[in-house]
């Protein structure tokens, strides 16, 4: 045995002994597990939780966090991002992933589902830093970017020759339904088909692109997916903000995942108008029977990448939206942000905490004045925890942080900081 | 001098030194000012705000985090909170006031408006604990909790007697306009003019308080306090969540504070329906310049006391509720948990880090992953912060936690929750 986390409090209350061997969970129970253990941790006051799993990002734009708030999405993607993001070299991309993925580790994140550009550079990233991942390769139609499609073949040609670490995977990301042309959405279905990779996608945002497109292709955004093929390889369809109860229905019968992104929706107003209409239909989603799973989005319209938090805007928004304040209790809410992602994007042996899953483990610090008392850890990892109550994260039966500490952390965020201010100017 | 923060970076993005002599200010700017310091703080990657206001709460309530959510208001009270609050000694309210004085030193609260019974024991806690609030002698009409009314008298005597420490200041708080009749509204108004005392009250918390005093005095909520007098005299109103713009104008000529809870009213649904109306106006209340402070309300229902977290919930809802992603930009939301507050519960001297102004300050540790690179400090502190950012928090010139000590803290921590169990029976 590697590790051991004695006397740990489980979600249900239980305290229990996780024995971990290799990059599994090898034992969980009231019982110590036979056997001596290379490196033990004291459980005792801290609450065991499946590492989060953060299902859409954009990880290297923690680079440009805090950059234009408060602004008009146009006018902050014309007058600052887009700018920016010209000017990010390839060594800018390796250290902004390698912040995310510090700021990941510290906030207790041990998967995510990235789309960016210049993906070698974060897979590499990813790799040092010892997180888990699916990256993407992205496509927007029209040529202005480049070849992208020349891209995805060459990124689908170094995954297939095993240059990608165990622990990142590849999809391909059609960016929108009205970025990508009905034949690009075909083409990034067929390529997804031919080698058996899953897709993500952004999908309905915006009240905006549902109009367009319902006076483009005739459908509402998520039948033109079914139409394009999308929808027959796993796919996570990021926001949903807009989704209608006939789209729910129909995505429950395919291997999709709506990824709600609360705070991002919030921030850049996706609901528009005081008497708001649009917000993620949870309770519709959940009664159809659709895989719901949580995210941040990009720190540049968050402003962190922090899924604890993210938590707490998910529940209490479901439970504004539809007036129900029993809607979305809280072990469903970490359900979600957990076993939803990680099911979601087709890594389904972690997201849990059970003997046989991957060992990717977070431990919060009960002894926080915020953790104490406790009368419901559910309730604690929800509404009263965040990321700064994470005391240990663990991923893949690696210890990436003990007490707060990250190593190499002082380099990542000296260079993440120069690489910063190069592309932005400040 | 007694305390010397050394460059440490302003809201605004400055440089500079900050000099405390005594309880006060007594230099901000970018000369070292002269004379020797008793203590050096190397403010560094620090950023200084001034400490949180968090203008509603119910401080010992920290005991009941986390006890009955998920569950409808009037099940929760009746089978969770009221039996459990009955059983509420002196010396419960002493812990759980001191715990939650602990969460509010640890997440860079420095002054609160409290709300709760056996005062006399929050006096001892807060004084004890070295913050400032604002505590209050509570009134519900009917006689069923006791001679409320008397033991306000006896408050206002002890009190005026210097009874109190200076950091704490006493207060007239009738609980609610469908709790308290016209005529004990009328009695507390008088009372505050008598003693010139300032009063706290909720106000239009939930759309049927509205419509039942519609029903029952012929005129809006705010109308109503207006018509007893209660207006007269320096109010805070909590919540606000249905307030009409009429309401909020005739507001603005009076001196009352509308105190936003913004996680308090998503929690418990307060807004109710998918299509929601009631969201607090913030953008009329601006408009029509009222003053708007902030708060968490008490744990039970939110389920911390991080006002980081609650600025980020006003100012992305703020965003929501207004379909305008310019709404509530972030040194508004700053201005508004700071000043806002201070001023609100007259507190004039504090909220603003100024020469002169009492010294309540934080800083939060700028090398947190969360808070790196930082291309506007405002937006980092409302959207990118949570309250485990705290490095620092000084309140009147004291320096009651430095890199996340709290003494006495383990004490603090077993007592409540000792008392949480006791009255829970969890």
């Amino acid at each position: 045995m590697d590790l051991l986390i004695r006397d740990v409090t489980l979600l249900d209350g239980s305290i229990r002994h996780i024995g971990v061997t290799g990059n599994r969970i090898s034992d969980i129970g009231p019982d110590l597990p036979t056997g001596e253990a290379i490196h033990t941790i004291d459980g005792t006051d801290m609450l065991a939780l499946p590492g989060m799993v953060n299902a859409h990002t954009h990880a290297a734009m923690v680079l440009f966090r805090g950059y234009g708030d408060d602004m008009p999405l146009m006018q902050w993607l014309e007058e600052r991002i887009w700018p920016a993001e010209a000017k990010l070299t390839d060594d800018d991309v390796y250290w902004g992933t390698r912040l995310a993925c510090a700021e990941m580790i510290r906030t207790g994140t041990t998967l995510f589902n990235d789309m960016y550009w210049k993906v070698p550079n974060a897979v590499r990233a990813i790799d040092d830093a010892g997180l888990r991942a699916t990256v993407s390769g992205g496509l927007i139609s029209g040529g202005f970017l480049g070849d992208l499609k020349g891209e995805i073949v060459q990124l689908i040609e170094m995954y297939e020759a095993g240059e990608f670490p165990d622990r990142v995977r590849l999809s391909i990301a059609p960016h929108a339904p009205y970025t990508v042309t009905p034949e690009d959405l075909e083409w990034c279905a067929q390529l997804a088909t031919d080698h058996d990779l899953p897709i993500q996608i952004h999908l309905s945002e915006t009240l905006r692109e549902v109009e367009e497109c319902v006076e483009k292709h005739g459908v509402r955004p998520a039948f033109h997916l079914k139409r394009c093929g999308i929808l027959d390889r796993p796919t996570t369809l990021a926001h949903g903000t807009w989704l209608d109860r006939d789209e729910l229905a129909m995505l429950s019968a395919y291997p999709a995942t709506v990824v709600h992104n609360p705070v991002s929706n919030l921030k850049l107003s996706c609901g528009q108008g005081r008497e708001v209409r649009g917000w993620f239909d949870y309770a519709t989603a959940k009664a159809e029977g659709v895989n719901v799973a949580l995210a941040t989005d990009g720190a540049a319209s968050n402003t962190n990448l922090d899924m604890f938090e993210e938590m707490k805007f998910a529940s209490l928004m479901a439970k504004h939206a539809s007036g129900d304040p029993t809607c979305m209790p809280a072990a469903e809410t970490v359900d979600i942000a957990t076993r939803g992602g990680a099911d979601g994007m087709g890594w389904t042996d972690t997201g849990r905490l059970e003997a046989g899953a991957l060992a990717d483990i977070v431990l919060l610090d009960l002894t926080e004045p915020t953790l104490s008392p406790m009368h419901d850890p559910a309730s604690h990892a929800v509404y009263a925890a965040n990321g700064g109550c994470v005391h240990t994260t663990i991923c893949d039966g690696r210890v990436l942080m003990e007490g707060g500490e990250i190593e190499g952390y002082e380099e990542i965020r000296a260079r993440a900081i120069e690489a910063a201010r190069r592309v932005t100017g400040d």
